[in-house]
């Protein structure tokens, strides 16, 4: 391969897919303040404002509450090694393709799992939850996910929590796809450890995981036996640095930590319920344009999940050649499906700054016109005009 | 704590610590550019871009090139997760903070390690290496940092991946604070496996974790029968997205990637040989002018690392208040001693960007002046002008 010396020049996508979702602008702008020091007074001031903003945003007071330096399946990660220690007895939901990987990793980190299977497209019941930890009296940690990426399944959890917690067990939970856009209440719910992102609903670029833990699930960590795992993601060593005595670890990704400094800020500042409502706004209109355009969703209401939404597509469709086109006549992208749903559906995202109308009336006229082309029967112009309905 | 919505606004340091240095402006500006999906065609070019940018930089053919989605210590940990079976017998030298850090994260890995210890500030010698090997014939993997960031110590390898090789066994190299900044040419000295980081003398904020993997050990990777402890990390899987069928694994962190790939092409815009130069030079003549003011230097010649040099600091100095006075005077950062060297030296960085004739002279006056100011003794100007004299 020749040395590729040209600028960097990638283009400025729509992007409408299950993440990343577009980058604010003043992210954007926040990822080129000057890095300083991991131990300068004015970079611990940045960690401290980021860890409030980040508690406000999980709706909790846990002290445990702050990046990992990694992605959101370092997050899951993270929290699986320090909570399960080798031997434990843990149940996953596994009903969509994170489920899955929630059950892989506490795998790897010796758990013995009793995966709790439901459909992908479907939640998992209370019920269910509640027979498992009879079956399996041993349990001490029960894993959800809250909004699957794979399925665009909403999980209920208060009540489920509730279950868990009589249990004497701790719930874990990915928000991987709901913090931001779709109510996390980590305390008022029973949350006791949660994993999120920054490129979907936080309008971030992708590259950390905010944790938060409660202080139950934190004696926990406390007094496991065994070190954990990973000493990268050792939350007692990174509890040290972030909220402890600055004792050194590694050093901090800052141009990343700022960015999600002012996605949180921009959380806050629209106010986490109006930017639930406007999530599930146009969340709605979507659906109504998807109706209008004979497009059905997997997952059924109450439980249909506002940031991603799931579409099946009709079998005699090329889904991928429908993606290429509204990719490069439109420059908008829109996923594909994932595992057993590959080939066989779309995963629109409204997310973050990404959800506006502008992009919701877009990707329903680019749709239909390639769905058009591709000789596929529809009413000219009622997507559009349904979703507009829902807009008001 | 008042929710903080105040604009993020951190100093513009001079940053000559051990890391992070200076991000340079056209790696800023590449930070910003437009996230795309991580299967968009366009991202697969920046991908492909990237690691052909790497190969060069690590002076290697190797496939198995690519960044870890962490800082330093995640690719620390990738390679020894993956190179490590538990019960393996792996030899670690010691002599520093990050040798330390390799023995645990080999421990935790489940290998039986035999330390190499050696003082701080000293090099471990060929012929240690080869009695180790005599003494323990099964061990699998050696492991040395080539740049010690707590000692300043540079640490030959060439003899070492000789005595290695003969072994039988595989050398892993941990190139945090060398790539970039001093020769790090992995093929023709037998690197097996190498780990760097970003923030250093790549001149990029903190975030990735650039690795670069010989056939040899990759084959060793591909053949374990125990899956890896990390899933995040799992180089086979990490494999498949970066250089073989795109599956999805996690979301890359677009916007490090662009800027390592900005990084990188700056590196090589320079070339490594002018690049090495410059780093070499102002390394001599930052010693020439610490010599004028009667600090010495941990290291010794030969093996005194340019890109960062540890600086023993007079017993009757309070080397913190130095620090704070140099960051709060003249915004300039240098770092403190690490483990047993805390409040004991300074450790000054001239690494990518930051290594320029007016940082360290900058520096040099900026130390002068502080250390008169705490009656210090010392010939006002001796210092610029011995680094000066170097300079030519």
């Amino acid at each position: 391969m020749e040395q590729p010396l040209r600028d960097l020049d990638p283009p400025s996508r729509i992007l409408l897919g299950p993440g990343p979702s577009n980058v604010h602008p003043r992210v954007s702008r926040a990822l080129t303040a000057p890095v300083v020091g991991y131990l300068d007074p004015a970079w611990f001031s940045v960690m401290d404002e980021t860890v409030a903003l980040l508690r406000q945003v999980y709706q909790t007071t846990n002290r445990v509450t702050f990046p990992i330096s990694g992605t959101g399946t370092a997050g899951m990660e993270a929290l699986l090694f320090n909570l399960i220690e080798p031997g434990d007895q843990v149940v996953v939901a596994v009903n969509g393709y994170f489920g899955d990987r929630i059950h892989q990793i506490a795998l790897r980190a010796g758990a013995e799992v009793f995966p709790l299977r439901a459909p992908w497209g479907e939640p998992i019941s209370p019920g269910r939850v509640r027979i498992a930890l009879r079956e399996h009296p041993q349990v001490r940690l029960v894993a959800l996910v809250h909004a699957e990426t794979s399925t665009g399944v909403l999980q209920p959890l208060e009540e489920i929590a509730e279950i868990v917690h009589q249990h004497g067990a701790l719930l874990l939970v990915d928000c991987v796809t709901s913090l931001g856009g779709v109510p996390v209440a980590c305390d008022a719910w029973g949350i006791d450890a949660a994993y999120s992102c920054t490129q979907k609903a936080l309008s971030c670029p992708p590259g950390l995981s905010p944790v938060t833990i409660s202080e139950r699930a934190w004696e926990r960590v406390s007094r496991r036996k065994s070190a954990a795992q990973s000493w990268y993601l050792d939350l007692k060593l990174l509890v040290d640095y972030w909220l402890g005595n600055r004792t050194y670890h590694h050093t901090p990704p800052a141009a990343m930590v700022y960015a999600l400094r002012e996605g949180l800020r921009l959380v806050l500042e629209e106010g986490i319920d109006q930017r639930v409502a406007r999530h599930r706004q146009l969340a709605e209109a979507l659906w109504a344009g998807l109706e209008a355009l004979g497009l059905p969703c997997l997952a059924t209401p109450p439980n249909r999940l506002p940031t991603l939404t799931t579409v099946l597509v009709p079998e005699h469709l090329d889904e991928a050649r429908v993606r290429a086109t509204l990719r490069d006549r439109f420059n908008l992208e829109i996923g594909g499906g994932l595992g057993p749903l590959r080939g066989k559906a779309w995963r629109i995202g409204l997310m973050g700054a990404g959800a506006t109308p502008a992009n919701l009336l877009l990707l329903l006229s680019a749709l239909e016109t390639t769905l058009a082309a591709e000789g596929y029967p529809l009413q000219p112009g009622a997507a559009v005009a349904a979703a507009a309905r829902v807009l008001g």
